[in-house]
């Protein structure tokens, strides 16, 4: 306990100080603004990136860290300008909380691109009005939040909140490429590096959307899971013969994997204008040959989660499809031990997801 | 002279046998088929693929090596279903004389990307039936052609037939990825990396079709030459303070370095969705820094000349808006010596074009 704590208007966080033991933390969100949207968050996936932010291995972190950016809940009160929420309706927020809105990428309705940068919904910093100015903002392991509408999403009523929370960050980072280049209306063959959490999610909306999908994965043992998940081929990146007698065999293929790694063995298995996509933030350069590019005129891209305007939509189709990833919703006293575990190994299939709603340290 | 020579119907040739030393060399041309089209050679230009042929770096050349695949002419003769051309016509050849026409690509309009590979104008294997089945082909340093109609283009009554005859092979090398990616209708921000033969193509080209050009060149006199052809900024790819400035500045870079070099201060000049198009086959892998693609949806993709149906764009385009080359014509006596020194230094920003039509050796 820090201080004195108004249960109706202040929020109880898990907080990290630097290690991956999530403490309890009272503070108050900023007061409802016109245009803002207040919530009690029910659940809140955990990310890889919020082990980043709690050891600080960006270099920006401010303690105390209250992550989490895969944010749901039901909103509690409304600004008087805001049109789109009421009371009672269930909502989301993701990666971003605030961008400048007026660039060229903002008004084409790609946030997570704006030219002076989006504000991150945890370890951003309040720049642009809309979150207080100069602060550090305040992530989803809290029992509160308090957001610009305009980076509030609306979930359907038959939205599975538990399940559905991971959408917010793993969700829309596929989801933007697959619609990006091409993929979003089916009939496309995708292939997915790495079988994770990010890789899962992958699988299942490309499934969904009508693509014949195709996992690379170094584990023999993620193949059936892979299978169920509706992917209809697998391959294992060790195998030379299976990945060359895939040469020019994928028009998209998304790479997930987010360690160090060789993708010259796969840069082959793009057909003409085939893309790879990067969502890893891999610190070590790729080692890039130049041939398998110019004769079939592919090439390797980047992709950082995916806008507002289709983040709604990736809400809208996965609820419509039924397609969740495969989630264990675990305590909040649980939080540090399962931190502990994906910071050793992050090959998991499914992902965690914290019961904010019912579990809150005090 | 080798054999008896029919000057109606057999060619002469500039042939190598294994270094730059080009020797006269007589053969017969298949005889014209129903979709040929038989024409004079003109003018053709020295590409520095050519060297790479002649020297067998890739090693497949098969001796004797008639190099050429930036070939213009007249016609002379045309098979009975030829429609395209009549005797009389100017038309050209480019690098490729057959595909399956059969794949997607081929009828997409990319033959050069066909899936069971194009044939080259020279150093390729008559595969398709279109040039005699299993034999070497033979370019344009010979100054009678005969290939099938599709592969041929139609040269407008004004093109400027010496100069014009790198557009075959440079031209197109630089037209089709400023069309695919965007730059075709103008508006854009192009970066030229190299101001050597196929940079001059890529300035002019994009300058005509209303693009804002930036070369980035490692050598400071080349800044006068580039301005004069219509580029806008010079930016000295060893002023890492300029380079920086750049950042973000430019939608499309076309890469026009055909040696080993580093990729990574250039990729954050890439705006959002912004793509580096490496034309050169350049055989060591570059190293590739992950992050300047994934925070702007960056790329880096390869191009490889273009299909027929865009050359026929690119020739239309480039006479109408009077954009060529800046060309030195030579004798055939002297493409020996061209070449030598092509080995030891490709840094020119004029193209040498052979003089076929008027002083081939006999």
């Amino acid at each position: 306990m820090q201080g004195t704590f108004d249960p109706e208007t202040d929020s109880i966080a898990c907080m990290a100080q630097g290690d991956m033991n999530m403490q309890p933390h009272h503070f108050t969100r900023h007061a409802v603004g016109d245009e803002d949207v207040a919530f009690d968050v029910t659940y809140c996936g955990i990310c890889h990136t919020d082990l980043h932010f709690i050891t600080n291995d960006l270099g920006f972190s401010q303690y105390p860290v209250v992550p989490g950016h895969e944010v749901v809940g039901v909103v509690t009160a409304v600004g008087a300008k805001v049109t789109k929420f009421k009371p009672g309706d269930k909502c989301a927020v993701g990666c971003m909380v605030d961008s400048c809105l007026e660039c060229s990428a903002c008004k084409g309705g790609e946030e997570q691109y704006c030219a002076t940068g989006s504000t991150f919904t945890y370890c951003g910093v309040g720049t642009y009005g809309r979150c207080p100015t100069g602060e550090p903002t305040k992530g989803g392991y809290a029992n509160k939040m308090v957001t610009n509408e305009h980076f509030v999403l609306k979930l359907p009523g038959n939205f599975k909140m538990a399940e559905g929370a991971p959408l917010l960050c793993a969700g829309i980072t596929m989801y933007d490429p697959l619609v990006h280049f091409g993929a979003g209306k089916g009939g496309k063959r995708v292939g997915i590096m790495g079988a994770g959490g990010l890789g899962m999610m992958g699988i299942k909306i490309a499934v969904a959307m009508g693509n014949e999908v195709t996992v690379i994965s170094t584990s023999p043992n993620k193949e059936a899971a892979s299978k169920a998940m509706g992917a209809k081929h697998f391959i294992l990146a060790s195998d030379a013969d299976a990945m060359g007698k895939g040469a020019k065999s994928l028009d998209l293929i998304l790479n997930t994997v987010s360690a160090a790694h060789d993708i010259s063995g796969v840069l082959p298995m793009l057909a003409v204008d085939g893309r790879l996509v990067m969502m890893g933030v891999v610190t070590s350069p790729y080692t890039v040959p130049a041939l398998p590019l110019v004769f079939n005129r592919a090439g390797i891209c980047g992709s950082l989660i995916g806008g507002i305007k289709r983040t709604q939509e990736c809400v809208d189709f996965c609820a419509k499809k039924d397609v969740y990833p495969e989630v264990e919703v675990i305590p909040c006293s649980a939080v540090s031990d399962k931190l502990k575990l994906l910071s050793v190994k992050n090959d998991q299939i499914k992902r965690y997801v914290i019961d904010i709603g019912n579990t809150m340290l005090k």
